[in-house]
């Protein structure tokens, strides 16, 4: 059965710099097919949608979009709105009066969970129509996919951070702390490993929100690690939590939560500025030092994985040719079949729709302050190609004559 | 006349991107010279000359010394040491020890004052001597220079980080504030403004030291774009300053000073959270966010200026020359003699020396919230090749058909 009817593609959550490849990739697709009649962008999102706020995305050039599509951030602009059932009968009043037939959602768990709500209502109303969620997320806490686009370049930046952090701390010894992304999972800390090329490279220590964070644990940590390499470099993710499960920096916090339920934990210095504190006050340790990687994770222009761009795009291409070859909904998943080589398959939509993938135990060492060589096996072939590498001098040391 | 004697090297204050491109110049140089008897790096600038800790360069590897001059930060390692009259006499033991007949010190304006210091010692005992200061700093505050190596690669940085952060705006609206490395000169800050590609880009706002900040202004200005835009981009140097002349955050700040009796400003998120708290009280902008660019603005790997690259190897390079042919003392600078070409020359270390260099009038704005466009014909050539650009679709709207 051919159905005929239009195309319309948003993009939700936070950007990533991949994002527009994936956007570009369902639309020069989608616009192959005879019996997609236009291909739509929604604007911010679904908030696009029930506004009606499209652009004509069968009126835009092949080149402009080729250029978008290496450009970070989300080109059809985002929204943190999340859907509930009033909402997506707004969404699905307008698929019908616009004959929608195709809807393609790039996204996080919670677009996930749109998808789930606005097809389950096409159900309800004998609507014939195809909803399919396209991954997204540098968090990388998707269940059923080896890995999520967003992620390889996030990671990417985050090592490269950490290579030139740890070189910056080797030069004036201190203590540094860069904390990073991720609320639940810590595959993006995690990232900073990376950074360990030499045998004294930082991070030393990695704290991840999968562990529980206790601060005498991490004092002692940092001792030793300052005692014997006269500094030290720590990972940690902005989403650490107490035994309790609470993040540490929650009680410092009066922060606003959004629509999701989520507490805003990033863009603030004040998760490294306590840690540091405890470090100067109880270690007696002067020269410490704290960066937040920030928004610059998500979104800095110019540090991308080849690997995430051809897999974001091609994720985009896979949801057209589901949609329309095989008639089916779902969500696209990356399923690793080699090293390195990976699958695209399609699953229900209620395996990734509000569940959050965390970092299995064989990526954490046994202290729970680092990572294990299976971490760094998963993340290499992800980086993509022309990873800088870090050099040092090797020189040998002149013979003293003084000798003071 | 042919002074014969060893080579000494080394890098002081903070890291660059292109540090190690200087010291591998003057070292590949120095090797040239058969009255070079040896090339040695002093380990932590000035604090390894006075503990004699040499690593001998004319045992290292044309292909590591390569891989040492693209990798970031320093590869001799640094100090904030800030000898006085004493310490130079001690250098200077260590040199007549050593038959040290040539000194190259790559650093910022201090660095350049210790060069000043340990020549005059020189003089004084009638040791025969050339001690040359190579010019570094990602502040591009030194005099007598067009601009300094480590700043192109810097601006580059700042340059990608917000072209990302406006675009992350621009998806997901609200204000967001960027703040930059800068103490009294805001080149670093001003480099934000590459990002104003279209015409509603941001930084729709940008704060440099060189003028006096007031709250109210400041607020006025953010209500202003907020208004027109339904967002606000904001780049603000890190020292902005009252109408006394004292750093914004200096009265919030507790922090140590260092050895120049330069208080640490950099890797707090705090002038960020103070901006974003008066936003969100004041004009009752709910989504306020903040990044401060910290540490990764000197040290980050993969983002790096061609014309940087090949500026800082060739002031390395030049040194030696005036050094070794023309038997002279100075330090090096970069004079800009058509668009885009320069030439190097040598001028009295007392004109770099605890000197600061800050933006000409002509490249801030009547108001004193944004860069001129003979600022951004200024920066562009040094950001080197590849840069890249952003993109937006420009597909049409499509028509409403519910009309709601």
């Amino acid at each position: 059965m051919v159905l005929e009817g239009k195309v319309v593609v948003a993009q939700g959550g936070g950007p990533t710099a991949v994002i527009n490849q994936s956007l570009v990739g369902a639309v020069l697709e989608s616009r192959k097919f005879p019996q997609v009649t236009k291909v739509y962008g929604a604007i911010n999102g679904v908030e696009g949608i029930i506004n009606e706020n499209f652009i004509d995305l069968t009126q835009e050039t092949t080149h402009n979009l080729e250029a978008v599509a290496t450009t970070p951030s989300s080109a059809l602009f985002s929204t943190r709105d999340k859907p509930d059932e009033a909402y997506c009968k707004e969404i699905f009043k307008v698929f019908k009066a616009h004959n929608v037939r195709y809807f393609f959602y790039i996204g996080g768990n919670d677009s996930a969970d749109t998808v789930r709500i606005v097809n389950k209502q096409a159900e309800a109303s004998d609507y014939e129509f195809r909803a399919i969620h396209i991954p997204k997320t540098i968090d990388n806490d998707l269940m059923m996919n080896d890995h999520t686009p967003g992620y390889p370049s996030a990671a990417r930046f985050v090592a490269q951070a950490f290579i030139g952090l740890n070189l910056d701390n080797r030069a004036l010894p201190g203590v540094h702390i860069g904390v990073v992304m991720g609320r639940n999972a810590g595959f993006l800390t995690a990232a900073s490993s990376i950074a360990q090329k030499y045998p004294d490279d930082g991070p030393h220590l990695i704290y991840l929100p999968e562990r529980v964070f206790c601060f005498d644990k991490f004092l002692t940590d940092v001792k030793k690690v300052y005692d014997k390499y006269g500094r030290c470099m720590i990972a940690v993710s902005e989403g650490i939590k107490d035994k309790n499960g609470s993040p540490i920096i929650a009680e410092y916090l009066k922060g606003e939560v959004d629509a999701h339920g989520n507490r805003q934990l990033s863009g603030t210095g004040l998760l490294g500025d306590i840690l540091a504190g405890e470090i100067k006050t109880k270690l007696g340790i002067q020269r410490v030092r704290s960066d937040t990687l920030g928004y610059m994770q998500r979104s800095f222009f110019g540090c991308v994985s080849s690997v995430d761009q051809h897999e974001a795009r091609e994720v985009g291409e896979k949801a057209a040719q589901f949609a329309i070859w095989h008639n089916i909904d779902g969500s696209i998943t990356i399923n690793r079949t080699g090293n390195y080589s990976v699958e695209y398959k399609m699953t229900a939509l209620e395996n990734i729709a509000a569940n959050t993938r965390l970092m299995p135990d064989e990526f954490i060492n046994k202290e729970g302050n680092n990572v294990t060589d299976a971490f760094k096996h998963y993340l290499q072939p992800l980086l993509g190609c022309d990873m800088p590498q870090a050099s040092m001098l090797r020189a040998p040391r002149a013979e003293k004559i003084l000798k003071r």
